[in-house]
């Protein structure tokens, strides 16, 4: 950014929000406009409600003002869709429908708008690239218990395996006919919906949908939810999105440790980057099966670098990997059966014993997470201390949630689980969910630490079964050892021990067999290094 | 309740709300009609939203229905009302004021309308006794840039303590003269004095309040807040009320102290009930100076009773202690200095294993609450789930919060801090704050155990200073032994033994030293030999 804009980082305590930094700075009865089709409705309501308070007015403007201005604007992408077969969905989209409809019926709802690219393709069982990292498309989805309404770039039809997919020319069932419609047409097609809807008829729609499309929908029908049905049944995945995200992991750990036993031997040349290792990396993920591409920018930082936590390595950043700093790099891949997401923190030459104690402390966490026992129903956000008290206990903290959703195949981030301090109103954590466990420590201007596995919420046994409530925990689906030499191993307790030795053995036991099978004997021969027990 | 009543119970996952009831039974287009005086301005929000959604309306009823056919009905206490020393209160009711106003000043608020009972007495250092074993009096309190009124039974005022406390026949400067009007004058005062609002006029008052006053308040005008500053300041506890709540704790403890030595050797006589025990506990808190009365009904339970949560022992209910089933005392005073509430369970004969495993879950969560280290700024929520970690790893849980707001010679309850899970909206723990920490465990039909001490959050010493926060911890101020029979020592770990030693240390040498002092030698005797260390 140049002179004329001022950064203001939101969500920093310091930071005021828009709503009221515009009342500190407007005139007397202002009028704020906004493009409500960029603006999600319930961000909208809230900022319409504070600006009236303070007697302005939030007001939808019709022409974008970007737009207006925009010479040789790239036209909206549209690349090839992908039908994803029954092996690595487990439902057909028609059973899903079915299972929505379900849902709706219950619900007493007639319509549900779809306006959440990932859940427009896990419902549908398509893939696109619309956006890089996440595969998804640009569409809206109109579902009614009769009707399948689907909006899209009509050219992406063309091709006959997505026709045949859709049974766009020969559906099975009428109540199953998809109707298409050009993604444009949205609008107007909700409008023609809503006009014919009896006074009963309610609509679901997500309340982070464009103000537009929402208003689009008389308020006596209109049923705005915070999860939709859909982003629930996604969260959850099923036995066949499970072992997909098994393998995926597996081939990513695979990747890994090929990037680890390689950086062992190249750094000591002096010869690798923050921008060359994540290039290695990228590379050696691109040599496994059903390797798409990337889930996320990954972030490959050095030293000083690693405490930013959103780092992305850029050419006037970029660091010389060596033996006298901290290495952190957080990176994932989307394979066509699953989405991986890892981040390991490691030294290549000999750590400080400061630099061992943050880690053993962010270990500590993150092992109270992955191990932590608790009832059904839970939600995450009553599990984000577990990952912070070792390093309370020292006077230490980071600024960050513990965790995220994971898509199958999807977005990297999805709703509507997690495990953060900063919300209260998630789902509660389910058998079959999956999030990531990755607290961490970053000392502004030094280094930084992060320790992430993707966890999978599996049922636990317990020696007793309150009211019958039944109890959750998690396996790791990531595999990739967590460095020994970085771990002061007097600050575990003999339970933490026990949990990184069997970690390790099942990273040894599944990632060792498959380097065998694939022959990538350099690698085997680091991970058995780098999976000794601790004694 | 008989026959024409069915219990409800508001809070369990199948209870539905309130509105959520009345819209599944009411024919369409229903008018629900509440008293506007007891009902609060949150809850009518809500309600009347979710009514009016379902094409029903809230009608607010000018004419109480119960009020038309209460026959006898008593008149609204009045009891003597009490004046604090500054030795109690650490500052003048004048100090408090300006220290208000400032707040007000700096919100730009130019008036404070004062509804909550507590915060009144706290205010203006004033206490009654109009509620059971709550230490207030029926009152408002509208307060001005320059103006105090106060609005309470005239008849109170005439107690020259009183008038000079007040400084009603003298004020000492202008803005500080308090103006007396009757409690029922309230609604009309607040009227005049809103009618004489300049347009930029703001009046803060409590979300909790009455519908009825707050709707006397202009919307334009009004500022509705969850949390007061009154009900802020009042958590924060200044070195004056610490230290007479430490004073109370001793107190207290002496008597508890005594009430376990009298049980050890009544019980084998098989006279001593639920009720009898409860009654020996009041009369020897009734022997500890400046005891004002009981701080809530004493939950005295033994065996299957104990597991009752807000149990209160009734002859019909009423059970003999013995040497076979677990006893449970959840119990505490007012004493003019300070408020107690503390909860211990014991066995007199041998507990089972089962018994003893329990309770150390508890005991183990009791811990980790009290010990915790935590950075500034921390929500108590934060924290509800460091009590329950040693429970769900066996499978268990208890279905309540694990901590509340304690007043110093004021409700055992109070706002806005709290540990729970279920409460987000809390505001972040503060040196000088006072909470309780009271994990249990209750096997319906067969006993319960929950353990409780008021602690104290102090600033902790830590290793680090992660971006200067600070951190905070806690420091129990009941100081009763925690029975060392009902605890398996095998499921400690080292730390948590050195915290029960340390705390035993504590009790033996202040409640020691005051038992001496008080020439209670059984109580002595029992008391050291309760607090021996484990090995």
């Amino acid at each position: 950014m140049d002179n004329n804009w001022t950064l203001m980082k939101m969500g920093l305590k310091e930071t005021p929000s828009q709503e009221d930094w515009l009342i500190s700075v407007l005139p007397e009865n202002s009028k704020v406009g906004v493009d409500p089709w960029i603006i999600a409705a319930d961000q909208w309501k809230n900022m319409s409600k504070a600006l009236s308070g303070a007697g302005h007015s939030l007001v939808a403007v019709q022409d974008n003002l970007i737009d207006a201005i925009w010479e040789n604007r790239p036209s909206r992408p549209s690349t090839k869709l992908t039908a994803l077969a029954l092996k690595y969905t487990g439902f057909t989209w028609q059973d899903k429908i079915t299972t929505l409809r379900g849902k709706m019926s219950e619900r007493k709802i007639s319509w549900f708008v779809v306006t959440a690219l990932d859940e427009i393709a896990w419902l549908f069982n398509l893939r696109g690239s619309d956006i890089e990292y996440n595969p998804v498309f640009f569409a809206y989805a109109i579902i009614g218990m009769s009707s399948i309404r689907l909006f899209v770039d009509s050219k992406r039809l063309s091709d006959p395996a997505i026709r045949e997919h859709l049974e766009l020319d020969s559906p099975s069932k009428p109540d199953l006919s998809v109707q298409c419609f050009p993604y444009e047409s949205v609008y107007t097609e909700l409008q023609a919906v809503c006009a014919a809807l009896e006074p009963k008829d309610k609509m679901w729609i997500c309340d982070k949908a464009s103000c537009a499309l929402t208003q689009a929908i008389p308020k006596s029908h209109r049923s705005a939810i915070p999860y939709t049905p859909l982003c629930l049944a996604k969260a959850v995945k099923n036995a066949t999105e499970i072992q997909g995200m098994k393998m995926a992991h597996i081939k990513d750990a695979v990747a890994l440790c090929e990037l680890f036993a390689w950086l062992e031997k190249e750094i000591p040349k002096g010869t690798v980057t923050e921008i060359s290792a994540a290039d290695k990396a990228e590379e050696l993920r691109s040599q496994q099966k059903e390797f798409v591409g990337l889930s996320f920018p990954t972030i490959s930082s050095v030293g000083p670098n690693g405490a930013i936590i959103h780092y992305r390595p850029l050419p006037e950043t970029n660091r010389t990997l060596s033996l006298n700093e901290v290495y952190l790099i957080d990176s994932g891949a989307q394979y066509i059966d699953g989405t991986t997401d890892v981040t390991r923190t490691v030294h290549f030459g000999t750590p400080s014993e400061y630099e061992k104690e943050c880690f053993t402390y962010v270990l500590k966490g993150h092992i109270a997470v992955s191990a932590a026992v608790f009832p059904n129903g839970t939600k995450g956000h009553l599990l984000d201390s577990f990952a912070r008290a070792a390093l309370w206990d020292s006077g230490l903290d980071y600024l960050h949630g513990t965790g995220h959703g994971v898509g199958c195949f999807l977005n990297v981030h999805e709703g509507p689980c997690g495990i953060s301090y900063k919300t209260f109103a998630d789902e509660p954590l389910e058998a079959g969910m999956i999030v990531s466990d990755e607290p961490g420590y970053y000392e502004d201007g030094s280094f930084g630490i992060r320790l992430e596995n993707v966890v999978l919420v599996v049922p636990a046994t317990t020696k007793y079964n309150y009211r019958n409530r039944g109890s959750l925990t998690f396996e790791p689906l990531t595999l990739v050892p967590i460095q020994l030499k970085m771990i002061n191993t007097d600050l575990l307790t003999q339970k933490e021990r026990d949990w990184v030795n069997d970690y390790h053995r099942k990273c040894r036991e599944t990632i060792g067999a498959e380097l065998e099978r694939q022959g990538r004997k350099e690698a085997r021969d680091w991970l058995i290094r780098e999976t000794q027990p601790i004694v």
